[in-house]
């Protein structure tokens, strides 16, 4: 039997693929990590846009589903959280999951850019003094904008279980316990402060880390330390 | 009779409206665009986070169908092009669609941060420097990049007529013209020294304003005026 899924994500780092990996995890599919094998680095760069591929990617994560190859984080959830359990089962609820994570997906390419805001082809030490100034922006303004609005989700959810959506744990709460991780860990300092301003979203990561499947993952080898080749990376300097 | 489409969207510019703006003009269906009229402002407020809204939404645009209210641009859009036939008719047709569309999403977020690396919420004018620094590395290398990538998409097109996807319309060529533009608009002399490379999404531009119902449109009151508080903005400066 041939493993249904394969990724296709940058070795080394959590990244845009991780939001991925939680859900395959958590769904408890059987999928290879394409790029942490041998050989897998130019597998990758075929996938994306080898001159054979039809639906070429701009960027990974891209998942190879037989000869299906689907591009963007939030467009991979949608298909996998559809499939596995992990999305809402009405349209309507789709549409707000899909929402959701394209907003999820706003503040991650934000939080890329406090450590790039001027080039991403270009060295961190290189945009240090900008890097400064765009996260104090950040941690001041667009992190508590973004984290009232996700907690005012939770807060509005008439389900059960404290989930963004409904009564059930779905690909978005995933992706919650991933943003504010990797949140966590760029900007101790930020998140030490704010934490006890968003109640919902704290008990939520820690619910998510709890579940039998990703408390697993997160203790196995798969899950790849933080580092600062990521996109939540830790300078101290921009935690002030 | 009600108007089926509500639209909620900053008055006075394009910005990321103007996509959900094209899709609807194109399919011929009626539709409100709220902030415009007279007390719609505060309309646009309440139905992003009212406290009686169950879905808010982080930002506009904003679709309100009925009791359904959809926000982020290309999620809206998947939404019309299912519904008006201005999306691919298979799943993984829709899949493919979205992607691209989140694609254009990525390179929209990055023509705004040339004229605002530092801060959003922050005059142009206080980040003038750094905006110089950002315009030219998304002049020099982002720009090509992401037509490069969309030349491609077309090209490895089997479909005839020179569109995206298959051999018709879709939304995501409405985006495609969207973003052209734009980029025409703020970046005149880096557009006119790239267009030779392009002749794939040049052509497609071209058609996509020759449609009738766009063409309308575009020659009407109701398509809103390039200006400098929109996404993508002309300053001399950071065209050079």
């Amino acid at each position: 039997m041939t493993t249904p899924y394969q990724l296709y994500y940058w070795d080394g780092l959590q990244g845009r693929g991780e939001f991925v990996r939680l859900a395959l995890e958590e769904a408890g599919v059987p999928y290879v990590d394409v790029a942490r094998k041998k050989g897998g680095m130019s597998a990758l760069t075929a996938s994306l846009d080898g001159e054979q591929v039809a639906h070429p990617s701009f960027a990974p994560p891209v998942l190879r589903v037989g000869e299906l190859l689907i591009g963007q984080t939030a467009n991979i959830l949608m298909f996998l959280g559809t499939k596995h359990g992990l999305a809402p089962r009405s349209q309507d609820g789709r549409l707000w999951a899909n929402q959701l994570q394209l907003t999820i997906a706003d503040i991650v390419a934000e939080a890329h850019d406090t450590h790039h805001p001027i080039s991403s082809s270009a060295y961190y030490e290189e945009q240090k003094k900008e890097a400064k100034a765009r996260a104090r922006d950040f941690r001041e303004k667009r992190i508590p904008k973004f984290l009232d609005y996700f907690e005012g989700v939770i807060e509005r959810n008439p389900g059960r279980g404290g989930y963004a959506i409904g009564s059930r744990l779905s690909y978005v709460d995933l992706s919650l316990f991933q943003l504010l991780d990797g949140l966590a860990y760029a900007f101790p300092n930020t998140m030490a402060k704010l934490a006890p301003s968003y109640p919902g979203l704290f008990a939520l990561h820690a619910k998510v880390a709890q579940r039998p499947n990703v408390a697993a993952y997160l203790n196995s080898k798969r899950r790849i330390p933080n580092n600062e080749t990521d996109i939540f990376r830790h300078y101290p300097e921009l935690d002030k």
